[in-house]
């Protein structure tokens, strides 16, 4: 089954007449994820229940939509539209319907929330309610969950592919990444190998020093110095994102806090990496990974101040629940999920360690697809 | 005046109590506009038209905000939540007031409507009406308009520093490519140079033979053929983007036809900078240019199937009305907005050349900041 045909099944069991996402710039990731190929003009996908699935989309655009279509054997038309007067026509007939699933979520300031399937705009969201003031508009969020959070076995040969090209650049950092470089240097080369094979999945995270400390830290200028050099990043070739964390020593002689640190984290991650199965609670691989760091004597509220995991896939913030020790019990793990297993430890304004992997959740144990070494790297 | 305090004075004029921006992984650009730092979890900004700015972060990235608004001299509360709940309560009072501003469009499907300000997910727009049902919520188009389309003299000077590194880096292009790489390892070269000083401003398209001909081309692994070769690429190092379109020929003996369509493309593109001043509607320049084209013979209907530029600034595609022959006249230019000019010619199928530069448009006459090689280059 492909794509419009797993989201068409959907909409009969939602007991909806189509969905359509609306796309402006980019605005709506899952675009791409259907059609295969990034549009940047403003574009509607129309998903029909009963198989009639239509693209609405400027001339110039057409032919590159309809040979991405084509390529994965989906029947689709692409119709152009040359006016915003003229789109309103076609899309006129097709949202005035019973029931329309649109991407937008639903109590987004709750932890309950669907704020995963909100990706139209408001404006976008009013223009369509002005075409089709009868229509019932429903949030998309079933149909985005069951699309992108379980992976097929293409996604999962695909995941296994890009985690494995990833890891051979990440190995090759040590050869590359010297004292004195900045640490934009170390990300561009790093995204020089990735743009090769594909895309970035996200910007590379490099911190040196204390700015290994800073788990969201934007890549600057600085020069890399002796001591802790943490990078982050992740690669698409096709549709499978990878997202790892490593973290090296830059020098001779780490620090013994350092390597203790390092040590705990590893097996902290080995631990959680037992709960990542098929019908455990989301939070139970966070709450293990925590309590063996309270064990081993580390304050983690204080210093891992960051959920274990999230959800990984055609982005590299997945649809899913995240792995988190406050995540309700009702949100389970399911086989052919795909997560990251990322503890860390930080001491702001000094130094801080993240390890992270990557892990398919299987019926009785997880595949991790990626590894960090066990003892650190030394640059 | 920074940007904090620009808005605050249109806030007044418009008679606001505030602009909220929601940004949540990346989805509102005008948060890092306003920052200067990218933050990807859930985070509110709130200018206020009283100056009592504030920021609800996550507790991990309040300090990466605070160091970048401090950097700016920007004075601005970062308060960090701990839940959604939390979250709430910290939003509650600031929403309930008279009249808020949030970034949504409106009419979005009229050529006179402000899609351009529609930022904000439905999904948040909805969680805000109900924070505040008595709140009178008014669109942001104004500030957001104001605040971009008009560029300040520092960002002017931004310009003019990452259109000269972007062309010293396609001025390179000749000495790296070859017959039989991939349109990918071309693009990755670029981009390598650009992660080193700043970040890619969009993904640079690399066209060879036939896919010069479809503008939006998604660069693919196609090797690198004789004859045409199209590159549109752009960069950000601060603030501004630049946006380039260079069309080499690959071998030495360039096509008549090719030769002769860069000349006439070039000359248009000098015709329509004449229109790109103060006061001049926006239509115009895309009209001069069109008769020009017509005038040598060439179908610009068939061939010449997209609008003439487009807003360059802190987005490649920026605030503001684009230059295209059917933009109505009371759109018109002013001084400081920056433009792209971008005529070309395609034949679909076969190739296509298209010459972009980015203007400034002045008093009396543009400044073009960058440059197209008057004869092609031939690599």
């Amino acid at each position: 089954m492909d794509k419009f045909e797993k989201a068409q099944k959907i909409l009969k069991e939602i007991n909806a007449d189509g969905w359509l996402i609306i796309c402006n710039e980019d605005s709506d990731i899952n675009s791409r994820f259907l059609l295969g190929v990034g549009s940047h003009a403003r574009h509607y996908i129309y998903v029909d229940a009963g198989g009639n699935h239509k693209v609405f989309s400027v001339e110039m655009e057409v032919a590159m939509i309809e040979s991405s279509l084509k390529q994965r054997s989906i029947k689709c038309e692409v119709i152009p539209y040359r006016s915003l007067n003229g789109l309103i026509k076609l899309l006129t007939p097709i949202v005035n319907k019973s029931r329309i699933a649109l991407n937008f979520g639903e109590n987004v300031l709750n932890e309950y929330g669907t704020s995963q399937a909100d990706y139209i705009r408001a404006g976008d969201y009013f223009s369509i309610k002005d075409l089709a003031p009868k229509t019932e508009f429903i949030s998309a969020a079933p149909i985005i969950h069951e699309l992108r959070s379980i992976k097929s076995s293409e996604e999962l040969k695909d995941l296994r592919n890009v985690c494995k090209a990833t890891l051979e650049i990440l190995e090759a950092m040590p050869e590359f990444v010297k004292v004195g470089m900045s640490e934009k240097e170390v990300r561009a080369k790093i995204e020089y190998e990735y743009m090769k094979l594909g895309k970035i999945a996200f910007e590379t995270i490099v911190g040196t020093g204390p700015h290994s400390a800073d788990p969201h830290h934007n890549t600057s200028n600085k020069k890399i110095e002796p001591g802790v050099l943490l990078i982050d990043t992740g690669l698409q070739i096709d549709e499978m994102c990878s997202d790892i964390t490593w973290t090296f020593w830059v020098g001779n002689n780490p620090a013994d806090k350092f390597l203790q640190a390092y040590k705990v984290l590893y097996d902290s991650k080995k631990i959680a990496n037992e709960y990542f199965i098929d019908g455990t609670p989301n939070y139970l691989p966070a709450k293990k990974c925590r309590e063996y760091l309270a064990e081993k004597g580390y304050d983690h509220e204080k210093l891992f101040f960051h959920g274990l995991g999230h959800s990984l896939g055609f982005e590299a913030h997945d649809i899913g629940a995240r792995i988190n020790r406050n995540i309700p019990e009702t949100y389970t793990l399911k086989e052919n999920m795909v997560y990251t297993n990322e503890p860390g430890l930080y001491w702001i304004s000094k130094w801080g360690i993240r390890l992270e992997d990557d892990v398919i959740i299987g019926k009785t144990k997880c595949e991790q697809v990626t590894y960090n070494p066990e003892d650190p790297i030394l640059i």
